[in-house]
């Protein structure tokens, strides 16, 4: 760890001299971050001013992309893990000349309706490869780019599929937790491709990484199986040095690149200097010790042209790869384009159609996380680009299908990973896999242990990443392992988060229905919530339409006159068409309503919705979770009147065989039938 | 990490000829585990089995207990991180001779109403220290246990508080990323009285530890500042030499323990050995093995009486110490106990008061984290107990106040704590502080970071532990920072939480009576979710009473008829207060009712609800959150009908300032008077 306030810093004059051309690239990232923190009185400065001399190393001589073609397949992913130095990435995407990233935008910076946001925003421009801010998950997403990468090279061959993922990140992203699944699941893996740039200043927000912190960080990553190497972080030869000898290696390589916070400034290694240095005589020194002397937000002529000329390196070398891809053959690069694109074969539809009406004839009872199984079984073979994986709980998750292969060292065509008991990495690594493209990603936990990769899940969600979440184990359903591993609010947690699918099937038909949902979304994550314990088979009626993608639909309907209206999800399904027969044995006409998916309810047109759910009826909804939520629905439209009740949990579980906890916590045929009763 | 499927186990005879006494006691351990697992056809049995002479080495010769005096303060703590194995915890409580662990206890493993639950749950009997579980939990709380220790000690020194933390650890709790930021903050801290013994069996349930997992795990306890050492987890002369080199240490130690899982029998390290062992056959066979020739639960009476002459070894220990407690002097003693019960000193409740005046009275613009730091200043100088501290926060959570010093390997008498950027790591530490007692412990980060210790604070609220957790930064209301930094879906998250009491206070007063409940709570955490932006005095009249405790009450009433409730929490009652004026000045009655804690809302009698929230008038809710949970209060009391609606978030935030943002996604005053002007 550097000491860095003990002494004054480098030599800047020295510095310059020595690289005189390297020295100018570099200071046009330092200067103009100091224009766009200083012009939106925000942000954070320091650390693209220490960091300006690897990032330029590396997009000069290293980083393999082109400008002009931001989206080529087979470019080197850049992911500035330490997101709130963004500025770091909007200058070099604005002086290397990747369109959108004007000039007006650097300006605009932390601004309304900008692309430059306080921190990178993943589909705000081209070049921003993921979206960063929450320390730790851009170097844990990008293990996930890494596998992808494996994978799809094992697929299609070294001439198409051939590149680096790069990462910068700072000690807050190599405190927190995700830091160790990340890299403990790469140096297992041997994720090559993976480069860490360790921006090892010592300096946090707090102070001086010290008094947290004394973890030898190259130690820890040669413990967890990587290649480690230390540059002095202002020493472009050096940096250009330990690349080149990164790249070479069969292990995944950290560099800790020894650098100096707000270099240059008077408040270069200190707390001080991570924030918004905006005081206006500390801006004109600090450009003055970096020997600028151009106005804010100007970069001279012949330094832009060079920085293009850095941008338009990677030309020839992605149109050599565009003439190999033109010559893979017609059906191979139909499906090089197909999966890259996230489009579902054709047959997939035919696929789930076809296990619907079997289930609907034969009728089993059936746990659906096995009936999620059932799918993957089906879907895996058809789908080459499924790659599957369990956070340590494969055959509890039922997540691995015969042929897939395992993902290791030895087998880079194996789709099925073994993430180990890190579900927060295993998370983050999904959206890596899909902000990588080529991949359709999903992983295995128990449902209550969406806690742990809950800061992962709401990135999948921001950055509409369709990755699929399969939450198995997931009520007091579970039985004896007990209150903690039972959810109880993770249902209402899920639907809160913003473009977040919550699919929790009753039966084979729908968790069927809910996987062609998952497989075929376009920018929105699902969660599968699926049972340990068996349900019976209650659509038995065949139907070719997916009535999941209405969110909520009518199961059974009401003999004669309709008095209540039962809603339920998953397992409670099937209690409520038991409460129905009971209600309608004494007369009582009672509509029973399946709701394997809010949000997808939501998205109907009022219409539907009435339809589903008209007013006049008593309205019971049991589901073996938390109540938030549910009385959007015990209510009717806005201003409608009907009386409602909630059959359901209201603390936490307990540890006991399921059939005793049902009863227990009151989850029943008979409690449902009996709050109906009580409202008529 | 052992490779211990290649080889065929160790000899057992060999063990029990060279230690006879200690393999019968051992065996106790296998033996009720594999009975519990079969009678209740459900657990674990392989790690008790493996883990069984550690432990009993452990209990027989280093943990300093007294099991007629299970809560003695000074004793050690004893932390099954890998709670499946909660068969090995039962079976010594139940040995040694723990009040209410009998052995029907032990018959009823994983039955309703047993204390005897799938993980130990903390309550459930005396020497359960703490719910265990979710791997990672135990060990990262065991930290915040040692840190009391430390501290509690610095207070009243080395005769009243010597205890060491003893923790079982297995290869889950070591990949799961809370590990790190715990071994990283314990090696900073010098804990030199933590000792793992980690479960190095290289087991996991989906098969061997290398599957996933190449870490080598010494190496990285070392780098993480820690001692270890190695040993046969299989021979109690080698345990017992590292326990005692263990504790003469001056840094946390980690001994890796090599042991074989479900050892003995047919699964011995395999992963159907870490599951539940209930084939008849292979138990009988099993117990052959171990020489033991008793029937199931059938532990001899002479066996019996060894252990329970240990579970009275530190009796003398404990009498010894309670003279030294006696001898303490009257005001020494009487603070030792008062901390210890957790209970509040007397002038808190003037104090707040005096608080309260004071801001009705001057009436400060003030955001609310800055409104905590006020309450802080004067809280924290008259409640020696609490231990603040920040996730690499503090100038933005204000968590720290004059004179509480930093908590050190230097400064042990320090009552705030550096966590590092190590939120997951900072909830548990709490809960290990709020376990061990003689802490009021609360800890900031900010709210939309309560993703990343959502496991911790989960086991706050299940384990009944009054920590506090101070999140600031709870809305678009930050600004810049964007859509990554602004928590949307928390509140729901939060509030779906059973036993968590969420306050969002709209000014200092409210701020105030907020940290007086979470104070004085004795069962349920505590969230603050707080601003970063100012917010006015909206509590101009003093009064004595706290209102927050009531949960929500009529802030502003309607002059003349009352047509409309507006209902808002936090920075959104302001503008609740600000559309109130437009409405009123139309001669629109509208009351304003603050909600800062639904739950203890809910909490209260019908007929004050009714009072605060009566049918008739329109209702509109404002909050700068996701609307799931607000359609309770949009309606009346069940069955009542009213119309309401919703102003708030639907989707993420944004990168701008704040200002704008709440104009960009309509959450202002008119919004607000329209909402209520349509229903009317």
């Amino acid at each position: 760890m550097s000491d860095a306030t003990q002494d004054t810093g480098p030599d800047l004059d020295a510095l310059r001299a020595a690289h005189p051309e390297h020295w100018r690239r570099a200071a046009c990232i330092r200067t103009l971050t100091l224009d766009a923190v200083a012009a939106a009185n925000s942000g954070h400065s320091g650390m693209p001013m220490g960091m300006a001399d690897v990032a330029t190393v590396l997009w000069s001589k290293h980083m393999r992309f082109d400008a002009s073609r931001p989206n080529w397949p087979d470019r080197d992913r850049f992911v500035l893990s330490q997101g709130h130095g963004s500025m770091l990435l909007y200058s070099i995407l604005h002086l290397t000349g990747f369109p959108e990233m004007t000039l007006q935008q650097l300006k605009d910076f932390r601004q309304l309706g900008s692309i430059t946001a306080g921190h990178p925003e993943y589909g705000h421009a081209p070049g921003i490869e993921i979206t960063t801010g929450p320390l730790g998950q851009g170097l844990a997403s990008a293990v996930g780019m890494a596998i992808a990468e494996e994978i799809q090279r094992a697929r299609f061959g070294r001439k198409i599929v051939d590149h680096h993922t790069w990462v910068i990140a700072g000690d807050g992203c190599l405190m927190e937790g995700v830091s160790h699944e990340a890299i403990a699941l790469a140096g297992k893996l041997e994720l090559s491709k993976l480069i860490v740039l360790f921006d090892d200043n010592g300096i946090t927000i707090d102070g001086k990484v010290s008094l947290a912190d004394i973890t030898d960080q190259q130690q820890r990553f040669l413990a967890a199986g990587w290649d480690v190497l230390e540059v002095d972080g202002h020493d472009p030869d050096a940096i250009d040095a330990a690349m080149t000898e990164a790249k070479k290696g069969s292990k995944p390589t950290m560099i800790a690149c020894k650098t100096h916070i707000a270099l240059g400034s008077s408040a270069q290694d200190t707390a001080k200097g991570h924030g918004a240095l905006t005081d206006p005589d500390l801006v004109a020194a600090t450009k003055r010790a970096y020997g600028w002397e151009h106005g804010p937000f100007d970069i001279p002529a012949d330094l832009k042209a060079e920085w293009e000329e850095i941008g338009r390196r990677g030309a020839d070398a992605r149109a050599e790869w565009e003439a190999r891809l033109d010559a893979l053959g017609s059906g191979k690069r139909a499906e090089f384009d197909r999966q890259l694109a996230g489009e579902a074969p054709k047959r997939l539809s035919a696929t789930i159609k076809a296990l619907k009406r079997q289930t609907s004839e034969g009728q089993p009872k059936t746990a659906t996380r096995k009936s999620s199984e059932m799918v993957l079984e089906v879907v895996n073979p058809i789908m080459a680009e499924t790659i599957g994986g369990s956070a340590d709980l494969t055959g509890s998750n039922n997540t691995l299908t015969e042929g897939m292969g395992i993902f290791s060292p030895e087998t880079r065509d194996g789709r099925y990973i073994h993430y180990g008991i890190r579900e927060h990495g295993m998370a983050a690594a999904l959206n890596g896999m899909a902000l990588h493209g080529g991949a359709r990603a999903y992983g295995g936990t128990f449902f209550c242990f969406t806690d742990y990769a809950r800061p992962a899940m709401r990135l999948s969600a921001l950055m509409g990443l369709p990755v699929t979440y399969v939450m198995t184990h997931d009520s007091i359903g579970l039985g004896e392992d007990g209150p903690t591993h039972q959810p109880v609010e993770h249902l209402a947690m899920c639907r809160a988060t913003p473009n977040t699918n919550v699919f929790r099937p009753c039966d084979t038909v729908e968790t069927a229905e809910a996987w062609e949902l998952a497989l075929t979304s376009e920018r929105t994550p699902s969660i599968l919530s699926l049972t340990r314990q068996g349900l019976p088979t209650l659509r038995k009626e065949h139907t070719n339409k997916n009535l999941v993608a209405q969110g909520a639909y009518i199961l059974a309907e009401a003999t004669g006159k309709r008095m209540v209206i039962l809603m339920a999800t998953g397992s409670e399904v099937a209690i409520a068409m038991e409460a129905r027969e009971k209600l309608e044995a004494d007369g009582i006409g009672t509509r029973v309503v399946s709701m394997p998916c809010w949000e997808l309810f939501e998205a109907q047109e009022e219409r539907y919705r009435k339809k589903v759910l008209p007013a006049g009826p008593v309205r019971v909804a049991v589901e073996a979770g938390a109540r938030l939520g549910w009385d959007r629905w015990l209510v009717g439209e806005r201003g409608k009147r009907d009386k409602g009740a909630f059959v359901g949990m209201n603390d936490f579980g307990a540890s006991a065989p399921y059939p005793e906890l049902y009863k227990h916590f009151g989850i029943t045929a008979d409690a449902v039938a009996k709050a109906a009763r009580e409202m008529l």
